[in-house]
């Protein structure tokens, strides 16, 4: 190219991608560690755990719709799991009672216990990956991504 | 539970925990907003992106292995997102000079012009994103998630 620069190197000297790819490599090596040691000890995923995490929080069952909303996934991608999760028997499926066109999910008997058991394990693993991170670090990084966070909502919002 | 705390409570109140969620969060929320932006100016998925981005850095050509290392995906979705490359015509496959056995994939003439708007897409959309963030915002938060990253893989290292 006539700058002498291939694309990436243009691109990735900006603060914006700089600081994305930060994010995408962290996130990318925290995700597969916890993936591999949930897999490993219980047979489930990462995306089969935050699926639990969610239904953990409304235990009176959620909708399929707002369950997508929550886990930032397509429609698509949830129904698998959701087929999934039935099929392991950890969660149970409801007609609503308030709308009967609409199913709730939420966790079965079973479900609960995996989950308070991935949780130990899912903490394990991040004490674990963090151990070496300063306490200091870690509060100032999530006070940064806090505020981050809020201004690109904002950014989204308009 | 007798602590009178649900285990996601107990869980998400430690430092290392809240401050993965933030880094979940921040990653969910561009990582949606970059891939609608290429699926609706290029038809392109931000996974196929990803592997386009790794392919520009290595002209000479890169193996599926050294690919999915690069990716931190699994084997079977490299794979896939290449079958789909190549019917694009975006990429291209050929031989090993050095080792017979294996294949190289490098970019397709189509896959670089389509790589280099997709770039531009990309920085417009991370540049909106990150608009309302303060630079020095933003410079501290590659900082520290600069050396959050080290002190992760010093943990990983062991």
């Amino acid at each position: 190219m006539a700058t002498g620069l291939n694309p990436s190197e243009k691109t990735f000297r900006r603060a914006e991608t700089r600081t994305w790819l930060r994010i995408l490599g962290l996130h990318g090596r925290i995700f597969s560690a916890l993936n591999r040691s949930l897999n490993a000890t219980l047979g489930l995923s990462l995306a089969k755990f935050d699926v639990l995490a969610q239904l953990d929080q409304h235990p009176e069952g959620i909708t399929l719709g707002l369950l997508s909303e929550r886990l930032q996934v397509t429609g698509g991608n949830v129904s698998g799991l959701v087929q999934r999760l039935l099929a392991d028997d950890l969660i149970v499926k409801q007609m609503s009672e308030t709308d009967r066109r609409s199913f709730l999910v939420r966790l079965s008997p079973k479900g609960e216990r995996v989950f308070r058991e991935a949780c130990e394990i899912h903490r394990a693993k991040l004490e674990e990956l963090f151990a070496k991170v300063p306490d200091e670090e870690l509060d100032d990084a999530f006070a940064i991504l806090t505020s981050i966070g809020r201004h690109v909502q904002e950014g989204l919002n308009g």
